[in-house]
């Protein structure tokens, strides 16, 4: 019994957010939990974030990873939903208060006691560690059942990346709205995924980015309809006004009047980066074309359960890079600078080796 | 027939805007025109902006007015909407495509080849004048019927100032949210039927004001249920995720942080005043709360006729401030400071003496 409090992982000590091996312990399986056997974890841009303070609450250390794809290997009594051996998710969320609006409308995501995977405190007091690690302990109502059809490594970023886009998608219209046009504005980890998920919805989509040389992934790998690169005054000029939504996935400073531009009237720009500084926000076409620019954070576990039965059924994943545990150093280098097709996934179960 | 060419008004002939008499002339009544007499116009805040061209676009001389009401004189012989005798209104725009999507779907309002009232050019080349004159012609499909309960004087700014607060009540869902919980930003002429407006749409509604003064006013003449003084620190805390949606008419450089505080999760915050630079746009609380900031401009045809009639059901009016045609040029003074209770309106029959 004693052995399942302790946990092994991979965790940054200071702002410096290098990672290195850490001893920790789990929660025992209570009532209401499932213990999960970790096989993979996705590296999202939410971890870099994180371990080097970007947001200034990081409390070390901190073991990240939201993005977790394991094995159920213990359920508490309570658990009807999951038996030993199912293959299970946890993403970036692991509690919320289960009695606000928010909750009561399976918002949970937008509840103000939600609690965050990693870097966060549970009621007990504990601190949270995420998913580069051997082993995770979640109450039940955060656990999503991980659908057949999907593969472990390349379905792991779903769990944060995928939710990221699929739920604004349906909140703000686009999923009932075949035949649109949809831009994606940044082709990273998102944004790979916008393209697959906005295809499947039966959108048009049009990926615009700054990088020429994505033109073919965007269009033979990814799936998109067209490319617009946004140093082409010309092309931008002519798309103006074409598109009825743009999913912006950009989280460096950019300005979002040409986005605008290309919306037509009552176009949607949903926002889904967190640019350190606050964007400046151009009125006239806003009200000129009652245009909108709304946000969306990940989803709520109903939704996010809805999202992996809808990816396992349109064979959609992430185009991932999978790595060692040893690899996270420099894999986060890499990311730093965008350089990864789409997002990396730790073979945790593989390589993390207790020293 | 000569006679119906001729048309005097007041007009401003440059950038001071100081406006003085003008005689112009109007285009023969068409056969898909009416030519009304005009009884009142009010006075817009986009008139005084215009006169002094604050946007960069004026062409002199401009006679202004975008609130008018009037009697039909003349009819086409296309025209079986309206008869000579006829109360009418005319708003903010007199000619869109009619072909394109947004005509299509009743928003002339967002045409791309949509004409103002003033300070335009109609398709014959002739520039457009507005109300502050004598008689107007108008192709009858931007003519509106006056209902029969509405003042015509208190009843004119509904044609700008109503369908712009009502257009994006009934777009951004508030008109389908009875019991939700409504903010006013800026207590003026679009405030103040913003206020009226959403008591008539059940909604509960908060005035968010700098001015402490106006508390009483707010609440005891327009029927607003509550008033926030932005000034009051602990007041605005205690409000913190208390709205659905917020009506922001303030046309000054103001900061959006507070407003998306103000919201709850959801919440929509939209902007009708065109601040002269672009205002900034707060990230975090839009993604961690899935807010949203949209924009409207007035309304299309169809929906300015409902909302008239709403207005006459509900007996909403905008408060007045009737006034001479000479005495123009210190009421555009006075609402450079805001220093109006909530519109002004020009008696034009009884005080626009050709010189």
């Amino acid at each position: 019994m004693a052995d399942e409090h302790k946990a092994f992982g991979w965790a940054a000590k200071d702002e410096s957010g290098f990672l290195s091996p850490f001893h920790f312990s789990r929660r025992e399986n209570g009532e209401d939990d499932v213990t999960v056997k970790i096989l993979f974890c996705g590296v999202c841009h939410s971890d870099l974030h994180t371990i080097k303070n970007h947001w200034g609450f990081s409390r070390y250390p901190i073991v990240p990873g939201h993005e977790i794809v394991g094995i159920a290997t213990k359920v508490g009594k309570n658990v009807t939903k999951f038996k030993e051996g199912d293959r299970v998710g946890v993403g970036v969320i692991i509690s919320s208060c289960q009695s606000c609006d928010s909750c009561n409308q399976d918002l949970e995501n937008y509840c103000s006691k939600m609690v965050f995977t990693y870097n966060s405190r549970s009621s007990d007091g504990t601190r949270n560690q995420g998913g580069y690690s051997d082993v995770i302990v979640v109450d039940h109502r955060f656990v999503l059942r991980f659908p057949d059809g999907l593969p472990s490594d390349a379905g792991a970023p779903l769990l944060c990346a995928g939710i990221t886009v699929y739920s604004p998608m349906k909140y703000y219209g686009m999923a009932e709205e075949s035949g649109k046009h949809l831009g994606v504005s940044g082709l990273g980890g998102l944004g790979h995924l916008a393209v697959k998920i906005g295809k499947a919805f039966g959108l048009r989509v049009t990926v615009i980015s700054r990088s020429p040389e994505k033109e073919r992934e965007a269009i033979d790998r990814l799936g998109a309809d067209s490319f617009l690169v946004t140093t082409d005054s010309q092309k931008m000029k002519d798309a103006v006004g074409t598109m009825d939504f743009i999913i912006d996935t950009v989280s460096a400073e950019h300005s979002l009047l040409p986005l605008f531009g290309l919306l037509n009237v009552n176009g949607k720009l949903v926002i889904l980066g967190f640019p350190e500084k606050p964007l400046e926000l151009p009125i006239f076409p806003l009200v000129s074309g009652r245009k909108m620019v709304g946000g969306s954070q990940i989803g709520g576990m109903k939704e996010t359960q809805e999202m992996l039965e809808f990816c396992a059924k349109h064979n959609i994943v992430s185009d991932i890079e999978l790595i060692k545990m040893d690899d996270i150093n420099s894999a986060m280098e890499r990311l730093a600078r965008s350089d990864v097709r789409y997002r990396f996934v730790i073979d945790v179960a593989n390589s993390l080796n207790p020293a």
